[in-house]
């Protein structure tokens, strides 16, 4: 646990020191045993196609005329240790961020695509469509560099900027954040969920039964992915940012926050019920508020978490099997919206580890 | 080698087949022996960072007031096989692509990703700033879906679309040209050799004396680091696409093409002998015209290939050690543009590691 008073380093001035002198990442290999790895490699899968009318000229072939564009799969980087368990754990980021999410810490500890490699697990880290590298989209955008990085600090939940949360499980340090901020990675069309959920369906139809691991603002169309595909076997949800899918007809009251309204997103009753077949963790951290409170940051999450609770009790309600944890209510501080790759990410791992046990998801 | 007769397969219609019938990629393990990794993980390095004046309001995060954005990084997955050789290969893609380019090849063989691992090389697979999951760039762009896959097929020179070119080294299957068209991903700022060589060297200060691999557009701001950079040990230039760099005072004539015309980049002479102090090898595939011809696709070529060899003479005048192999002077045929993922690229493999061996990069 580190003090709460560490304000973040100056963000100016350090930049060049830093590159001659920072964090030798790929250097700090350790004495732990290596990753025996009897497959690796990536696949695309889903999206759609365009043709533009016409002939195409081999003499003008910058003219559309005649000529594909393919667009809006899901990308995925696999690994398959010798011995794997029977389930592999797709592994899908949150809102402006990629496969990167699992892979390294930002301060430089192993995320959880080693973590969970090392437990015999097979991984696929995805970029969703329009997403890093999936990122060709079939609907135009424009990108623009808009300094937010103080809001992202403050919206996940690290502290209020320029504090750290006491106690929080993020490390300290320049490089740190700087790691952090620059693994963020734009949207190249807009975010669509039934875009996205559809691909990731697609990349289920392809690789067989497996678990879903979400994040954020994968956490919706992880709940439609399941819909899409039966064989998504069970989900893992770390801190679902909105879009709980409810049965028609039973759409709780939206929840204001400071931040927006959180509402729910009805389908009809034989799609929701496929929610109710497989069983489900949701994972929450540190510094929610228990009432409102005026900061959107951490007001949208005291929201969240209550719609969360909402959408257990529904699933449950009909037959489901969902685990919701608040982890401070078991004892575990500090922890920030990025639970998988926080400081104490080993523990969390575990708690996983134990759910998967105890719904005979690793056997 | 496979007859250049077989068309395209019809591209509309048989997607919703392939979507449930075709290669399941992963599943294909194979007999090869297991990949024993002793580190892995990604890292991120050079880049700049902006700041918004003013002061950043927690109760109104939109707004840019006060807030930072980090930038023009490079992305790097890398791994470190257990006995690794001492010099790791960072491999760099070229225009459209991103680290997937040395992944699984589009047909579901093994890239040189896994290749290079085999021999005992460290890998970094790298998305370039502006790329993939290195997203964030400092400038604005917008991405629009225009059809453009036929100008690829022709300028990759897998064939004249819609027909491969006889003996092609390019799988011809329906399935194949999906993975291989998905494979691209825009630019989410403009492309600029500068930020994108400083970035790299960034990486190479990071990681420390390494070999580079590049593809394409990639070669340009390659020897750009390697200027940059004396961590640069060596370079393995996979058909450069343009960009050449000779000392002031010393550019070739252009060369004009029925697509371009293909010019020198003039730096100061000292910053030029810099690539005189390395072993480079650069290596250009089949189907490149021998005589200005009316296509852009395969003129382009001619024409970059004309420039390449102006280039190897201008470096090996000043004491440079620059080998320069146009494939089918050595008997391979049918090679792409994508050279060391085409059908042929263990033999392509082989190719590299015997010039790695003879210049004593390999321990």
């Amino acid at each position: 646990m580190k003090n709460s008073s560490v304000r973040v380093f100056s963000l100016f001035g350090i930049v060049m020191l830093c590159a001659a002198a920072c964090a030798n990442v790929a250097a700090s290999t350790t004495d732990r045993a290596p990753l025996v790895i009897k497959d690796q490699g990536s696949l695309i899968a889903g999206g759609t196609v365009t043709a533009y009318p016409g002939t195409f000229d081999p003499r003008h072939p910058l003219k559309p005329d005649g000529q594909t564009y393919h667009g809006d799969h899901v990308y995925a980087f696999y690994q398959i240790p010798v011995d794997a368990r029977p389930l592999p754990i797709v592994m899908w980021h949150g809102a402006g961020q990629s496969a990167k999410s699992w892979e390294t810490t930002a301060d430089g500890r192993e995320g959880f695509q080693n973590i969970f490699l090392r437990r015999r697990f097979a991984t696929y880290l995805i970029d969703q469509p329009r997403r890093g590298d999936a990122g060709r989209s079939m609907v135009e955008t424009t990108i623009k560099p808009t300094p937010d990085e103080q809001l992202w600090f403050n919206q996940f939940r690290m502290g209020l900027w320029p504090n750290f949360f006491n106690g929080a499980q993020f490390d300290h340090s320049y490089e740190t954040l700087n790691q952090f901020f620059r693994s963020m990675t734009p949207n190249t069309g807009p975010f669509d969920m039934e875009v996205v959920s559809r691909a990731v369906a697609a990349l289920f139809r392809k690789i067989g039964p497996g678990i879903l691991f979400t994040h954020s603002q994968g956490g919706g169309p992880g709940w439609l992915t399941a819909i899409k595909s039966r064989n998504v076997k069970a989900i893992v949800a770390f801190e679902p940012g909105s879009s709980f899918i409810f049965p028609e007809g039973e759409l709780p009251a939206p929840i204001p926050s400071a931040f927006d309204t959180v509402k729910g997103v009805a389908v009809p009753m034989p799609h929701f019920v496929e929610l109710t077949k497989i069983p489900i963790l949701i994972l929450y951290g540190d510094n929610i508020p228990d009432k409102p409170m005026d900061l959107p940051a951490q007001d949208s999450w005291r929201a969240r978490l209550e719609m969360a609770r909402n959408w257990r009790d529904t699933v449950n309600k009909h037959g489901g099997d969902v685990t919701l944890i608040h982890l401070p209510d078991i004892g575990i501080r500090g922890n920030t919206h990025f639970i998988f790759s926080d400081l104490n990410n080993v523990q969390i791992a575990d708690l996983v580890s134990k759910f998967l046990a105890e719904k005979h998801l690793d056997r």
